[in-house]
């Protein structure tokens, strides 16, 4: 199985994934995000593009969520915390969510036959959800304004060594960028919150007051569902052997 | 002080290097030659981009060394295996030398200050050279193909490193993928020849029977000398403590 890592969004190029499983991350937040909204109930999300498309999407008992520059945006319900999504309102309400990164790596990736959400929370669900896919796997960085960021590399990292473990490393094909962030993860796995408050998104979320965020979503698995996209909406998927039904958390 | 490392040699832009410290690292093989060639005495090696340029710039007493897809140039006198620089015939020769990506990286180098040649066999040197030169460090790993490699990646974390052991972590601003392949090479560091035998580049030159080279590029600190461009030259400095005295080695 080969599994290619892509540092930026920037780097993803639509006709690579054709036939393959996509794992997008954005670690801060977007994916920790819906990874947590779909963990509280939150029957979808539709990740989209702009705030107009936010708005032309919304249905009555839909929210909007989302960020500019790391604040949310001006009229919707949320923002892009992924604290904001815990609340009981957000259990068995769709939501539709816009951010700078996250959901541009989404839309990214449509033309790929499956389509994931990875996050710190979600590493081992997400590596077997897409092991149990069979097919050849990109994971794409969202990254911070078209730059590779440390967090996405790691959780990249944390992915591959979690397909490492449930595959075997001579089952795997793994490119070099792929195998610098297994290395990365394995030197600070056992200090993620060290690591993330370190990284420049993670500096600049602590200067605006959100450095909850950032150790919230320096959590190992600490969701075991994973976020897949089924047309427009993403929904939940356990990520349990030998099921690829998909089912909505709720 | 900023360092800033950049994963390939077509995210590197010119306009970004005026006033800095370039190290340029291309460890399988180009700089790892470069260093060698000059700890065995050569008198200065010529950086080009193309066969012709090389042909060109030849002095009688010069050799044309350089690679194209890992192989060696018809009509030239050495490859880029640096086990071919260590022979008597090079001390006191200047050579001219194109390899597919090192020397290209050198050449976007230009407008920097300073420009300098990193690999494994001089990580302690080449920092050294560049924390005196008391200027922002630009790492650029030369990368394969127009992508990242591994090899490049952990030397460059090397270089981030032992930067931070000569300065210290709060006086240095590293970006993130300095960061990130900081933490690789210390997942590695007491296993690099593994790395490299594990790296795409690595496997293809044992494929092609340079495992040899790969096992010598993975020397940490093997030579104490740094090359540093002199209009077209590069020549050893020793990158010893308070002095910035370009010396030839002989």
């Amino acid at each position: 199985m080969q599994i290619h890592v892509i540092p930026s969004v920037i780097e993803a190029r639509s006709d690579d994934f054709v036939y393959k499983t996509v794992i997008v991350i954005d670690v801060l937040r977007a994916t920790s995000t819906i990874v947590t909204a779909l963990a509280h109930g939150a029957s979808g999300i539709v990740p989209v593009e702009t705030v107009q498309q936010a708005k032309q999407q919304q249905e009555p008992d839909d929210w909007l969520g989302g960020e500019r520059f790391c604040k949310k945006i001006a009229g919707f319900h949320l923002g892009n915390s992924p604290l904001e999504f815990q609340g009981p309102d957000v259990a068995g309400r769709r939501i539709i969510l816009t951010t700078t990164n996250g959901t541009r790596a989404i839309q990214k990736s449509l033309r790929a036959e499956s389509v994931l959400a990875g996050s710190l929370l979600n590493v081992e669900a997400a590596a077997r959800r897409a092991a149990e896919l069979r097919r050849e796997i990109a994971i794409v960085c969202s990254g911070t304004q078209d730059e590779f960021c440390l967090e996405d590399g790691l959780c990249a990292g944390a992915l591959v060594e979690e397909l490492v473990r449930k595959t075997g490393a001579e089952q795997l094909e793994v490119n070099d960028f792929g195998l610098a962030m297994r290395q990365a993860y394995l030197s600070c796995h056992d200090d993620l919150p060290t690591a993330l408050l370190a990284s420049a998104s993670g500096r600049k979320l602590c200067k605006l007051g959100n450095r909850d965020d950032v150790l919230y979503c320096a959590q190992l698995n600490r969701h075991p569902i994973v976020p897949q996209l089924h047309g427009t909406v993403m929904t939940a998927t356990t990520g349990s052997h030998g099921s690829s039904i998909s089912v909505l958390s709720s």
